[in-house]
């Protein structure tokens, strides 16, 4: 039997040595190098080229190796009984809550004034905003958003979450669907978006729901580009409605070298690092979804085909 | 009875209507306009004029308005009998965790280099440090120490702690006194000062001192500015052996416009902004201060005149 796999060129080896290790007896190849594609029966990694999958005759399993699988879904010729596992790696989870912590912070405690005070020589001290009166709501309540609302509530901020069915979390005010994304947003003084991208959430973030949020809200987003419409966001920027945006994913990646992000005074920028996966912490769970898949057993973390997550 | 209140002339009028709303009867005057020094029977505030102390012969009490009583001590006039009181906020502490938590994130996140990568347009992404080897000591194991560890514990790190006398925390390593400091500061890759500053703490943080954290290691100071050698910290940060520092408290205040901490490209600075003590959390510690001064009983958060703090 053949594992395929398919990542960045820059931290394959690492992957496909702790897959081989783990994985004794399973010849462990690497895209674009798939020999004859009858071999395939497992895949794992990120961004297959579309129709690629639909040329392993023998294929049993698509792991992701990625929280988000939109990029699965891209391909118009994804087979269609194909079993797809998204990870769910709790070292993953930590390091996008530990981002996320990181811009809560940075904008509950003014840190972009601060930055430019100190940039202009200028010792001022700002009204101080409270953190119990501080309004963060999460959208996306799944694996991401659960675990940083569990880490927000130790902060003392009031907290709400937004997700497109309802769910009930302790010490969480929660909304769900569109009738609940108007009065989320107007409590939400700081938001973060975390999540997935699917046909019902691409650009749900543009101008008029942007600007249902108060003014002088800040926005994180470390879910996906493409939930954000970037023109909306820079004009709420730029006419002072909104205060200040963190971005870890963008609509083409990396982010073009002409784009108004870069420069913007209001725009913080990292590129797509939020959150790593880590082959020590993730390949158990790709391990298992492999034996499941061979052994047409229900995988771990299923992606669910309808709802695109 | 009269109370005698002195604080920064901004936030003067919050303050001296909280205390009187919540001491009906007392008479609350505000520092320069003293009246008869007669009259003065506890004094509540920040930084009275060396011998002011002194001159009221009535003076039962004295209430510092921060967690830090070494503005009290430069007074050599200091009536020797005084009972002195610091404040423990919750507010206060919460918010000094909160800007703790933002540079520890900072520096643990690598942001200082994100935010020059993006200044300069460039989609890099840098080796990221684990969050599970990230090794962080709190010096200073008080009310403040003590709760940015127990927050410091919930992302992962490796934590240590040193103070005066041994403590123990769990979970955390615990160092002490002259002969732990070695070791603390050796094991110590983000280092988190907040100390009080005392006759034996100041410029503890020297060039030898700081040389003992390992190569890249990252400084936060939220104690006093007198704690650390300003020239040694630029020394070290310049030799490429500290990887950054960020600074809420300078040896002088507001910090000179041409001290070198402005433009150095390592240096974070807030303008003594990291914790705020707040009238409406505050204030009632302080009348139940009052009562017990005028009643001769021990204060609450009474202050140790032979450590200082």
């Amino acid at each position: 039997v053949v594992l395929l796999f398919k990542s960045d060129p820059d931290d394959t080896r690492g992957w496909t040595a702790e897959l081989a290790r783990r994985l004794p007896g399973v010849e462990v190849r690497t895209w674009p190098d798939v020999g004859d594609p009858a071999d395939i029966e497992f895949c794992v990694g990120w961004a297959f080229p579309p129709g690629s999958l639909r040329g392993f005759p023998n294929l049993k399993g698509l792991q992701s190796l990625g929280a988000g699988v939109d990029h699965v879904f891209r391909d118009p010729d994804l087979p269609e009984a194909l079993p797809i596992a998204r990870i769910v790696d709790p070292y993953m989870t930590e390091d996008m809550t530990q981002w996320v912590m990181l811009n809560v912070l940075r904008f509950h405690k003014q840190d972009p004034d601060y930055r430019r005070l100190q940039a202009e020589g200028r010792w001022d001290e700002l009204p101080p905003p409270s953190w119990r009166d501080r309004r963060v709501g999460v959208m996306g309540l799944g694996e991401l958003g659960g675990h940083a609302l569990e880490r927000l509530r130790y902060f003392g901020y009031k907290l709400a979450g937004w997700s497109r069915t309802k769910k009930r979390i302790d010490r969480v005010e929660t909304f769900a669907g569109e009738e609940g994304l108007r009065p989320f947003l107007a409590r939400t003084d700081i938001l973060v978006v975390l999540l997935p991208l699917t046909p019902e959430t691409e650009d749900l973030l543009n101008r008029e729901r942007l600007s249902r949020l108060p003014k002088g809200a800040f926005v994180i987003n470390a879910g996906r580009g493409r939930l954000l419409v970037d023109e909306d966001l820079i004009a709420m920027l730029d006419s002072g409605h909104l205060g200040g945006a963190a971005l870890d994913v963008f609509r083409q990646e990396p982010l073009a070298a002409d784009h108004a992000f870069w420069k913007h005074p209001k725009v913080v920028i990292t590129p797509h690092v939020s959150a790593l996966t880590r082959a020590e912490t993730a390949v158990p769970q790709i391990v298992e979804n492999y034996r499941r898949a061979l052994a047409g057993e229900p995988l771990l973390h299923p992606v669910d085909r309808r709802r695109r997550y």
